[in-house]
């Protein structure tokens, strides 16, 4: 649904960076945000785009106690032509709604909200990095904001997009990360948030994700929270394994992410010739596949990385090596077709890329 | 441990709600909020007491995406000799290091934070109401401020207290809600975060607290993430049984939140000569008891309620009865025990009650 977007310009642009500079992620924020408000009286209301700068909150609201916050991640990339493109927005949009919903947030249609992320980025274009493997990223985010902290429906909320250009994640190229298999925490369960983008998840996967990094890994690996048994997902992307020459995922149960980089990855290895399994992975399954020699390749897939060959995996006291800690034929494959696609060096057979308007000067 | 306390006072302080006003829960704010900010480079820092009042936020803070929320409630009562006193707010506070701590927020340790809840309602006691019912509530919260939206530990955080007078829960005396069993979401697991007071678990609750209240019900009774068969708590209350004679209560597995008025109502009960039975309780025990004649009373615990008959349960499609819809003798004796306590009309022999020094003027 398209709304009336008011803009208000910055009257101090800042400098945007240039050729090779330094853009670790989620540091730098462009020149303005999108922001919509909603109250009961007059529903979703007054979109606009306006400076990037702090917003005036009621210490009393929703978010700062009940939780009630749903997001997206999602990238424009740059075409070597100079014009810039999204990659599967409408899947991030229908995303977003669920979670939205799940929260019992105000609902916002998936249409209003893909209109909104297409209309801010092609406001903003002009912050898109050009060289491969940089982007702009984009975060839409919605949260409540009733100001009463009585436990009771929400009837004030925001919904804000702003966005970071980002560096190439793997600035020397793919290079394969340690995990490890979480056995104490768990960030979600069947019932619960873990198939949504809310806040919630993040929160619950802190603590394992801290000790991980302590001792020396990129990343936890959770596992399911009521048997505590089958592999879910890398707090930040989906996971897949090859096995024996079959692709395999842990199939979305209700507590995993439906990844849209795991969605697409699984289309293009049909391309590839490879029928992704979608199925129930135990560690069990994955330890004993390292050891019986029969675990070819193992890799996550995401919006930030693309694509990251996994080279260890920690269980249970135990460091296994995968493919040698090297990056496989497939994931490295996998990797060059989806990047080949997003930033537009090779075609997109799949029709996943959405044009960004060129700037209307 | 103590922190020096900067003090800004309000310069236009709001009239005070008089004797018999309508205080709905949460919506009336007291003059003044408390504020610590904490960074890598000055940890907890600049406590101070300021005018209530709106704050600014960055929008990439952690608290709007990642959910990084803990919190606590509590009240200061008037006793009937004009005097002001806590009930438990160790309690609270420990709890409250806990969350932080789950969230891997920036630790602050549980006499730090009871400090600053004393020293916060010592300054801001004349809008505790004196009123039998009535109270001050205090809402401690902390939450994380990281402006890049990368994923990484806090580094940036702020702890507030803020305050609201409240009216008696029950205004015309104490009444059976009717609870309804949730059969479908999850609002915690084991392993996960469902023992601390953190968003997390109150955003999961919203969509079936909102259909509760779509058909009829105060709220929602929650079973355990994994065998969905086991009674949890209602989201703001844990609940206690009486089978035959004996008093049960959910036992703290991990996923149940342990209520500061859980823990009193135990202590309480075994004066009254009730040895509380913490252990399992499914569903299906407590409907087979309706049924065979055996459950006696049932009744929810909690800050804002203190202690709450539970008149009907919902289960499976059925409504079940429960002692006739009325208030139980041993629930109604809980509740004139503890509250008479509370509010100094009692003496307290626990040791529970923390006077808030008279205003030094």
């Amino acid at each position: 649904m398209k709304m009336d977007i008011r803009i208000e310009r910055t009257q101090a642009p800042k400098e945007k960076p240039g050729k090779g500079a330094d853009l670790p992620f989620g540091h730098i924020f462009t020149d303005h945000m999108l922001m919509v408000d909603y109250d009961k009286e007059n529903g979703w209301h007054d979109a606009r785009i306006v400076p990037f700068g702090p917003i005036l909150m009621h210490p009393g609201s929703t978010i700062f106690h009940y939780g009630a916050g749903a997001f997206e991640g999602l990238k424009a990339y740059r075409k070597p032509d100079g014009s810039c493109q999204l990659f599967r927005p409408q899947e991030n949009a229908k995303r977003m709604e669920k979670s939205i919903d799940r929260l019992c947030l105000p609902h916002m249609d998936a249409d209003t909200i893909l209109y909104l992320i297409e209309s801010f980025v092609e406001f903003e274009q002009d912050w898109v990095p050009s060289e491969f493997g940089t982007s702009l990223y984009i975060r839409p985010f919605c949260f409540g904001c009733d100001e009463p902290i009585g436990l009771h429906g929400i009837q004030k909320a925001k919904f804000m997009i702003i966005t970071c250009p980002v560096g190439n994640y793997y600035k020397e190229g793919l290079k394969p990360v340690k995990i490890t298999i979480e056995e104490k925490d768990v960030r979600a369960v069947i019932g619960g948030t873990g198939d949504c983008k809310v806040g919630g998840n993040y929160a619950a996967s802190n603590r394992a994700e801290h000790e991980a990094e302590v001792n020396g890994f990129t990343q936890v690996l959770w596992l399911d929270g009521v048997h505590r048994k089958y592999i879910e997902e890398v707090g930040s992307m989906n996971v897949m394994f090859k096995i024996n020459g079959e692709v395999i995922t842990p199939k979305l149960t209700g507590s995993v992410l439906p990844g849209i980089t795991r969605k697409s990855a699984i289309a293009y290895l049909e391309t590839m010739g490879y029928k992704v399994n979608e199925r129930l992975v135990s560690a069990e399954e994955i330890v004993e596949a390292v050891k019986n020699g029969t675990l070819e390749e193992a890799w996550g897939t995401g919006t930030a990385a693309v694509v990251s060959p996994i080279g260890v995996l920690h269980y249970e006291g135990v460091d296994y090596k995968i493919n040698n800690n090297e990056i496989g034929p497939v994931c490295q494959e996998l990797y060059n077709g989806l990047t080949g696609i997003q930033w537009g060096r090779t075609e997109d057979k799949f029709g996943w890329t959405v044009p960004v308007p060129a700037p209307a000067k």
